[in-house]
């Protein structure tokens, strides 16, 4: 029998949760899937590496692992550290919310994906659409397309994907669409301020509204019509348009 | 007197760093300088905001505050809640350290300047390349020059500056580059594996060699020339050039 691949599989609501699990199980008819995740919930930890303290990693069973850090590190060190060979693919999710518009650069789930694509491995994320009644499998079922399409074409230079699919039933959802990053219009201030019962103040990051720009071929507008987003990122942030202006400045 | 323009100036090395007191005061010749600052070291904290508990602000002096949060959250805050007037300027720094290449997806000080973009105020990052030594005075004075002119002519839509400084004395540095975001390329594994007093393993993310590819144009290829590089980074990830492969994907 020929020698199964390696998947590396991780997310950033931790080791326990559902969309982790259904995942890793489905891609399993890929290849052997290894879980290396956080021990506890990290979202919107973004790209962070642990460099300040040292990292544990637990075994939980066979090819499970619990890292006490971040999504990155998880990556990190599952290559590096925990996995014998080289993983041939990575995939962060299934989330429990989705990851568009501007929220890929808080996204714990998508800077996984990051992480792997850095360290020259092919990655994507993959999130629901939802805040409850998470109808992961969906999701699992286009997870397994999608990785046995990139282990047969592979992925364009330094880019992950980033995917995001609606909360429907398989037979609900139309098709999937290429599309790109969509931005998130801020109303109101996004910081609830109260007092605590000892009389001291404090913030909370979160209230406020926001509104997604209504531009055509982003993910939101894909997801919000009932079609899987798939949006190509990648590694190099550099806007290339801006530098024939900025040339021109005289600093 | 006219009233005057209000500078928000954070970083990721804490509120006590020298880089970030040498920063505001250099500024206060531009405006009225708010510090919010985290109260300890958040570097390669990325990108996070902090949902998942409350934040507390303390008032060091008059416009000096700590926040026990990250650099997204400092400005985060900063704008929503305790300036009392929208800043027209974010700027972050200056860090002990380059943040070069792929660092920026990891920099705590970028993220800053990301935050502030994502609320729609110029924002740029200023970091220092070296390990000791550091010669914060030559990059504040860079940083002076830099707000005025963005004060004047503003930044291209949704791009922040990523601003690198050599650790030269200021007649030794040629002038500033604007150029892109260069790659790093891995040599090793890039984690250290070791037993603790109690023989438990634990694991170091670090180690391993960095190496930056020779690409020309690169923030690494100003700086190692004596170069102050800028480089204008965007929100928008999405990588426009592989839509079209993709598009002919059939999952």
């Amino acid at each position: 029998m020929a020698e199964k691949i390696k998947i590396l599989v991780t997310n950033d609501d931790g080791i326990y949760s559902e969309g982790l699990i259904v995942l890793a199980k489905a891609l399993r008819e890929v290849g052997d899937v290894f879980v290396v995740a956080p021990q506890t919930e990290k979202s919107a930890i973004a790209h962070s590496l642990t460099l300040h303290r040292p990292l544990r990693v637990e075994k939980i069973k066979k090819n499970i692992y619990a890292v006490d850090g971040t999504p990155a590190d998880c990556v990190h060190l599952g290559v590096n550290a925990i996995l014998l060979e080289r993983p041939r693919l990575i995939v962060s999710g299934i989330n429990k919310g989705g990851n568009l518009g501007d929220d890929v650069t808080y996204s714990g789930t998508v800077s996984a994906a990051f992480e792997g694509t850095l360290l020259g491995i092919p990655s994507f994320a993959i999130s629901l659409v939802s805040r409850s009644h998470f109808k992961f499998h969906t999701a699992a079922r286009f997870a397994v397309k999608v990785a046995h399409h990139i282990l047969k074409k592979g992925l364009p230079k330094d880019t992950l994907l980033n995917i995001n699919v609606p909360n429907l039933k398989e037979e609900e959802i139309k098709s999937y669409k290429i599309t790109q990053q969509g931005r998130w219009t801020h109303n109101g201030s996004g910081v609830i301020e109260k007092v605590d019962p000892r009389g001291k103040k404090y913030y909370w990051i979160g209230g406020g509204q926001l509104v997604f720009d209504k531009g055509k071929d982003t993910d939101f507008e894909a997801v919000s019509h009932s079609y899987i987003s798939i949006t190509p990122l990648h590694l190099d942030l550099t806007n290339y348009s801006s530098i024939r202006d900025l040339k021109k400045w005289r600093i």
